[in-house]
């Protein structure tokens, strides 16, 4: 119920309350502008607070729990300093937000384009960012996902080993920067998807052990410990992190959280703990008007995980849908059998386009048992999909993205395959150019055993999948600067044919009424043959229908079209305007009319639409 | 899928199966009447099989992994020499059954006895039991629940200790004698239910590591490593304690499984370990017409335990219902808040009678969190419930039964309590004629240090509740001696009366309109003051109120009957022939009018029947 972290108000007094339900004592130390000990009072629920009046608003303080030593808030709004240092007051009041217009996007409008504040530009702040939204809401972009910004150890990291869930990293230009990154994307149209780690803290700066029972015994995540959900005290642990989902939503106007590896999450308790995080949050959308969607990454193939609390289900909006990569990846990069040893067939993409999950019930190897259940039935605004993202990139020791694994051809009708899916798209930052940077794993810790252990942890990992004597080191600054995106060669040659061809899908998918509708009902595919897939989408009031044909393998598909229609051709990959060397004006695609059959080329990629209204399927 | 075991054909052959999933070689050694190895041929899923024509059936074996040693069968159906000994081959055809009449009771009829075979009677068998049935009958019980018989270390054990989970306890009469009970049982007209513990695996006699990966790593349960129910081989492990349900079923004609700490049972899968064992159980139920209910021990006070797989539960058909146990407990015994410092209020009982759950999501002192979630509206036939059972009792240092901690009137308030309640009740055994012999924890490994560590961990458990120092030691045969029950003096005095009260209640419960209705509309209750509380059950029709009224404080207390009816008394506890020192002839009782107020004593507890029609509620 309470809040743990500080809470300036316009008055210029503030609220201190900390968390620290078996401490007996708690000394609030407020060391700059002024040096002064508080002796804060204990509430109920294991809290301590302090009310201080006339707080000048950059106030550094700590905590001293236990007359021990001094630590940084674990609900730090700000770390200015970094994550061993004195925490910062914030005034949430001071910000001029411009965007009381807004009303955010229904989730079937969402195009996710998935950044790394750091690396985005050379800059590597929230600031830097601004500029760029115009482009991409040109291309058909409708809500950024930045990776984690909670403050984590240095200036270099994924975000995922951040141990400050409420303070935004300084480096990126802290509370203020998120806050005008945020308002430019509203004003731009844009919602703004945060990522967030609630299933482990990372191991630097990390003080937690001396505030609370934060983690469990019972249960381990690859990471160590699991977070305490579900036993003695946890009560203040779920609304540490309860809360913080809420605390997006409230003070940065966040639209929707993208939950970090939910099956690392345990709880056993009767109300799951994303049950909780929904009841929060739909609480305070009332009261603010203001939708905040929650997505999970989820490894367990179980639609519980976006199902209703109502029948039983976590209750997530969406869900990443990872099948839909592996499936498509396979058949398009002769190497991926490696990695995804469990696909490579065409009905597995057939399966992922009609039903969602690929594995929903039988053996797979990778796993060495049976995985997943059928998500058949289920909305496609339920699901988001991607052809790349920073994980599937930058697990790998040379963080090669698609394009730097596969050719212009294969990226196009990887592109076609998302954007006509009856999902969520998600783009990784430069993946509409073809950028050909590698997005490496890197790291800024100080703590020299950690980094020791950071680089062996990853080539034993990634040691099966080939050599790894030439792995970049994570904690080496030039491991990041390599992976900064090279935005500016998205204006030339084979980079802006893809961009285009990317932008002409996004706005078919937004303007034709076939790619409107995400119910079930209206898709359905053929395969034919070992490579190729028809893929049928009707609207809503079935007035229309597109056929997307894709051919996979190397040799060229013949398609038979129904009977009884007439096909005009929307999009063809193998015309001249899509070609890599391509150096005509805007490409322009005339709507051909087709006939009974038609023969698709390897790795082409063709989009026809229905004429007239004799189709009996 | 495939099933571990030997399955003894009727035309003498019998097919060997053993999975050990990560073994590359297997031997089955035959050790007598003829000693011979048997090299065994994989099959998929991980299993060795060997099928042996013309095999004696007193064939004893072992089964030999990777040429290292000797190991009985972990899917061994007798270990007629214990548990470190060999597997002995079963004939399941061989003996006859005469129970193809038996239809199975309806889940609203059970009313269930649970009784530890090794303690109910001097000879601590199977057969012993049968010639008590009839007695058991004409009491009323028509369910006898077995405390676990899986093969256990020694001959002394709870039998939560077993470490064969398919092979019957040879002291007790093995797979033999247990066939004889459940046939006496269903020639009775009585349901066998049996404990079964799929959470873990006995300390002593336990080779689970030579053959799988049967133990998680991820989490822990208070008795070590979890079972792998959702990890790289968990196939195999799921279909082990899968198809042990199933087992009982098949061979044995159980009737019902009571499955231990299913909190303690971890499956993040998409089909949960649970889900897949109704799914198996609906299946053999199709094929051979028997029922088999599936009943949790739960500390979750999370209705999805009860409610189906569609909408999310775990499927089971009924759980125990211990708040109920603890909400009357607390107020009967003064002493009571000592163990369940979260009970001892009046209205505690009334929602355990009108909900369930009696947390529902509240902050709960012993756990230090919030617990539990509403049962409001689920159907009395899916709770469990009892004044005293295994745990109750023996998880006391000195095993003191209720008989042994309250007086009388207390005991029969209880037992009124209990019998009135709209939920399926049950006895532990001996507690019909208020037996006072302890039940004490015993058991008899053979193995020192784990002998010792079992008699430091019960001390330290229990040294929150007072003084251990004269505490029964488990492994000394005369604590084990001393917890057999005294049956025949239920026969003489107060315990005769005990058990015409139980008797007249059950007779009651089964003959009245008004307490068949399980359905929680037809149930509400009303507190008066501190201590007393109105129940009252209305039949389905409507026709028939009944009011049963409560005292449990030291202080009359008047209750004031609704206006526009007349009320007649069933059973009055006050009635002389229900004293403990009542001297006269079978008991009687006569339907009294009954005035609008009813003042009712210390400890009293009254039926009252409605009279006419003009309630209006």
């Amino acid at each position: 119920m309470l809040e743990a972290g500080t809470f300036y108000r316009e008055n210029q007094s503030c609220l201190f309350r900390v968390w620290a339900p078996l401490c007996k004592q708690m000394v609030l130390h407020l060391v700059s502008p002024e040096d002064k000990e508080i002796e804060m009072t204990p509430q109920a629920g294991g809290y301590f607070v302090a009310d201080i009046p006339n707080l000048p608003v950059s106030t550094l303080y700590y905590y001293r729990p236990d007359n021990q030593q001094d630590y940084p808030d674990p609900a730090s709004h700000f770390q200015p300093e970094g994550v061993h240092r004195p925490s910062k007051v914030v005034n949430h009041h001071s910000f001029s937000w411009t965007d009381q217009a807004w009303r955010g996007i229904p989730a079937e409008s969402l195009v996710i384009y998935e950044l790394h504040v750091g690396t985005f530009t050379q800059e590597g702040t929230f600031e830097a960012i601004i500029p760029r939204l115009q482009d991409l809401k040109e291309l058909g972009i409708t809500a950024l996902q930045l990776m984690p910004v909670a403050q984590f150890p240095g200036n270099r990291n994924w975000g995922y080993d951040g141990a400050y869930p409420y303070a935004v990293q300084d480096s990126y230009g802290g509370p203020e920067g998120l806050k005008k990154l945020v308002d430019g994307a509203h004003a731009n149209g844009m919602a703004v998807i945060l990522d967030v780690v609630y299933n482990h803290l990372g191991p630097e700066g990390n003080y937690f052990h001396a505030f609370g029972p934060y983690f469990s015994e019972t249960y381990k995540t690859p990471w160590g410990k699991a977070v305490n959900f579900d036993e003695a005290y946890s009560d203040g642990v779920r609304d540490y992190f309860a809360n913080n989902a809420v605390f997006w939503s409230r003070y940065y106007h966040i639209d929707g959280l993208r939950l970090d590896a939910i099956h690392e999450i345990f709880d056993r308790g009767a109300v799951h703990f994303w049950e909780y995080v929904g009841q929060k949050l739909r609480r305070e959308s009332m009261r603010t008007g203001r939708k905040c969607w929650l997505i999970a990454e989820s490894d367990l193939n179980d639609p519980k995980v976006i199902r209703s609390n109502d029948t039983g289900g976590f209750g997530f909006d969406a869900q990443w849908l990872d099948d839909f990569h592996h499936a498509l990846y396979v058949l398009i990069h002769e190497g991926g059998k490696e990695r995804y040893a469990d696909f490579g067939a065409i009905h597995q993409l057939q399966k992922a386009y009609e039903a969602g999950y690929v594995h929903s019930g039988e053996f797979v190897k990778a796993r060495q048992r049976k995985f997943g259940k059928s998500s058949a039935g289920i909305s496609g605004e339920h699901f988001i999909v991607f052809n790349q993202n920073h994980d599937q990139i930058g697990n790998r020791i040379y963080g090669e993205r698609l394009s730097m694994l596969v050719d212009f051809d294969a990226l196009k009708i990887a592109a076609g395959a998302l954007l006509v899916s009856p999902y969520i798209p998600m783009l990784f930052m430069g993946e509409e150019y073809g950028d050909e940077t590698p997005f490496y794993y890197f790291v800024s810790h100080s703590d020299e055993e950690l980094i020791k252990m950071v680089c062996k942890g990853r080539k034993e990992e990634f040691s099966a999948f080939g050599n790894c004597d030439d792995a970049p080191e994570p904690h080496d600054i030039s491991t990041f600067k390599k992976s900064v995106i090279a935005w500016d060669i998205a204006r030339k040659g084979k980079h802006k044919i893809l961009r285009d061809w990317f932008k002409k899908l996004l706005r078919l998918r937004k303007t034709h009424p076939a790619l409107q509708s995400l119910n079930k009902n209206h898709i359905w595919c053929n395969v034919a043959g070992q490579n190729g897939l028809a893929l049928y989408r009707r609207s809503e009031g079935e007035q229309h229908l597109l056929l997307a044909l894709f051919n996979f393998g190397p040799e060229t598909v013949k398609y038979t079209l129904p009977a009884g229609t007439k096909w005009g051709m929307l999009l063809n990959s193998d015309d001249p305007c899509w070609q890599a060397d391509f150096n005509g004006a805007e490409p322009a695609t005339a709507a051909d009319d087709v006939k009974k059959t038609v023969s698709v080329k390897p790795l082409q990629f063709i989009i026809l639409e229905q004429q007239n209204q004799d189709i009996t399927n």
